[in-house]
């Protein structure tokens, strides 16, 4: 029987923060780091196959000539997993799809390079369901092999979860950035829309597709994203945070969360208020009830578009699910597409005024638990987020009913990342006060 | 002496729009159209230097295999030069950079594919400045082969202008595809902001970066983004326009334009008047007087990030320009970049209130006739309106006191690129009557 439990011991159990700390301090190596990080996705890939590419000797070559540096930033050393979605000039990038197997790019999208100048260390590339849409790849949840870690950065997910890596990077067109922290009981932040420069990524729908990180700890995956935007954040920047005032955000799909999920998000409510914050219901107006299908269909018509030269070259390399989408985006207008747009920016400053009365929103994550391996979930939860902008954190909370992690999703302001940092940094503190 | 004048007969003269036709009432065939642009492009290229990448029999293939179906589309047949900053699977395509020379993409850009899609010919790649940003590349302005076509879509301007192709993409982050139409004398289009798919372009500032059309008339520009958007538009859309209300915009910066060009400006806006148009001065805001620096600090913010595998990896294939202009880049915070943000969407919304008095702005297009081939000119009155995402068109409307062509530009409010289509075209029709 495969042994489900994280390692006992071993750098590979770091955050990327305490990580960072003993390599400043001289204590640690990042060959040390990565090849503790090495054995342990030599031990469990077998099962999880959470990377798409990974060369030890080249993950070992990167970090033994940072060795020989002073450090350059927080990130020194760090080992990062880099969702399959976003171009490597030095590693194969196949964008979880059989018409790009072996392809390797020109260069490095603008992230990938950010974080070889900040002394990052690329380990591999993660998994990414076909094209980051919600078509499966070859992932298994490290929780439960039987089920999904969730998609489309499923890769990233799993990893991350299990002590393969302490960051990974991945994208969010709906919720993949989110389902899969949730799934994988992690850490996922999907910035707001923009923040890391998406230059050399896939497209899938350019005015939605947003690139996040996965990790165990809030500070980690704040630290990246900040050290790539240049947001003035350190690591004292998610430390004494006070008791936010949060908005319990039920959403219009909260019939959709199973009993467990709904449980685990009250409870979550109730151990914040225990802890100082106020936390009131926040009701949304009728229109909001519309944006789940109004991002079904704003991406389905740029799917259309940004896979046009798949789509015709290569049909018979695109999933069966894949091509049903695309068909449907295809038929998708200008006007509806228009409408769409239309109704998400009313919403954008209805939420931009309301959101004056809190510091963060609380929400359901994914709707269940991560089901079976045949699917990659559901994005209920992450769709209407991802439209609005607006940066989301999605922190692990709890087990749910059928003993897999339940993740409870932090929402700030538009603009306001730094703020998320801090009130998702105190939210993990209550969480881990058992 | 290099014989300046327009040929005087062939199907290089004719408009996307009579090409069509006559392509669908069976009296041209693709292949004529093709052979023609090929022959202009054989007599004229060694001056103008127009094509990064051309090769007559590749194109022929294509004219000569789309003559055997019926036609696709309005495009069926028609020869579209693309911009060497958009990726072509069967073309190389090198960003206007020595870093790329030979480069050859995986795939083709979404709207390089959709173009075949829809039956059109890629005729070849045209000529772009340095990743599309101001140091000059080889092209030549057809009107005098020692002043610059403009840039950054600097070859698209000018096989245009030269009637080497009826139709060109182009890319505009700050005035790339406004300033070379201008310059050149002929339609550039800068649709509002995301109208294209933008999947495999290169970026330089994603926020910004806008793929554009040029052509010799307003129908051509137009129709050629709707088929791309699905924008619900045929050539009668151009037709029985009214005389618009219109906002005469001089922009903060009027007194950087030349005397020719503000006298330009003043008659065109009088024989629009004499037309049957309202034509008011429109006053801004003091604040708007900051856009220009604030496009420049914005886009700087995310060059910096976007060229970051280039800076690293080859920076000495870089020119001493743009090197510059990433440090500057580099030097931008990110309280900066979000004040700049900030102000922007104060001006969009003050902008989206006032233009429910007008159907159209005008302003000049460029502050001067082409200047010297040394640099591309200046910016100045393409960054506010890319920056305000606004949909532009620049028309022919004479020629200076340099005895250079001289545009006007006219806006629409965001979202109404069917409106502009119609009074540019009503425009279109004013200007040409003398």
């Amino acid at each position: 029987m495969t042994d489900l439990s994280p390692p006992q011991a071993g750098h590979q159990l770091l955050s990327a923060a305490e990580a960072s700390a003993a390599i400043h301090a001289g204590t640690l190596t990042s060959e040390a780091l990565v090849s503790a990080c090495l054995e342990r996705i030599a031990q469990r890939e077998g099962d999880v196959q959470a990377w798409a590419f990974i060369d030890p000797e080249q993950a070992l070559a990167q970090a033994r000539a940072l060795d020989r540096e002073p450090p350059r930033s927080w990130l020194h050393g760090i080992p990062v997993g880099i969702k399959d979605v976003i171009d490597t000039c030095d590693m194969p990038t196949g964008y979880g799809s059989p018409i790009y197997q072996g392809h390797r790019p020109v260069a490095d999208a603008a992230c990938v390079a950010q974080i070889r100048e900040l002394g990052g260390v690329i380990l591999g590339k993660t998994v990414s369901t076909e094209f980051a849409t919600r078509h499966p790849n070859k992932t298994r949840n490290p929780h439960r092999l039987t089920q999904t870690p969730g998609g489309s950065s499923s890769g990233s997910g799993a990893a991350v979860a299990d002590y393969m890596v302490p960051l990974a990077l991945g994208t969010q067109t709906s919720s993949s950035v989110i389902r899969p922290a949730a799934y994988c009981g992690v850490v996922g932040y999907k910035p707001g829309f923009g923040l890391i420069n998406r230059a050399g990524m896939k497209f899938l729908a350019e005015s939605l597709d947003t690139i996040g990180v996965l990790s165990r700890t809030v500070t980690d995956a704040g630290m990246l994203a900040a050290l790539l935007s240049g947001l003035p954040v350190g690591p004292q920047s998610f430390k004494d945070g006070k008791a936010p005032r949060i908005g319990l955000c039920r959403t219009p799909w909260w019939s959709e969360a199973s009993p467990s999920v709904q449980q685990s998000l009250l409870q979550c409510a109730e151990r914040f208020r225990k802890a100082g914050a106020t936390v009131d219901e926040l009701e949304l107006p009728a229109e909001f009830a519309e944006l789940n299908d109004v991002q079904i269909r704003l991406s389905a018509y740029e799917f259309f578009r940004a896979l046009s030269h798949e789509r015709i070259r290569h049909p018979q390399l695109i999933s069966d699910s894949l091509t049903q989408r695309i068909a449907v985006g295809g038929q998708v207008t200008r006007q509806q597409y228009e409408a769409a747009v239309a109704l998400m920016k009313r919403c954008q400053r209805w939420m931009e005024n309301e959101m004056s009365g809190y510091e963060l929103l609380m929400a359901p994550s994914a709707p269940t638990e991560a089901p079976d391996i045949a699917g990659t979930g559901e994005p209920t939860f992450g769709l209407m987020w991802t439209l609005l902008q607006m940066p989301c954190m999605t922190l692990p909370c709890g087990v749910g009913q059928a003993g897999l992690p339940v993740g409870v999703q932090l929402v700030a302001a538009c603009g306001n990342d730094i703020g998320l940092y801090r009130d998702a940094a105190w939210a993990e503190v209550q969480l881990s006060a058992h």
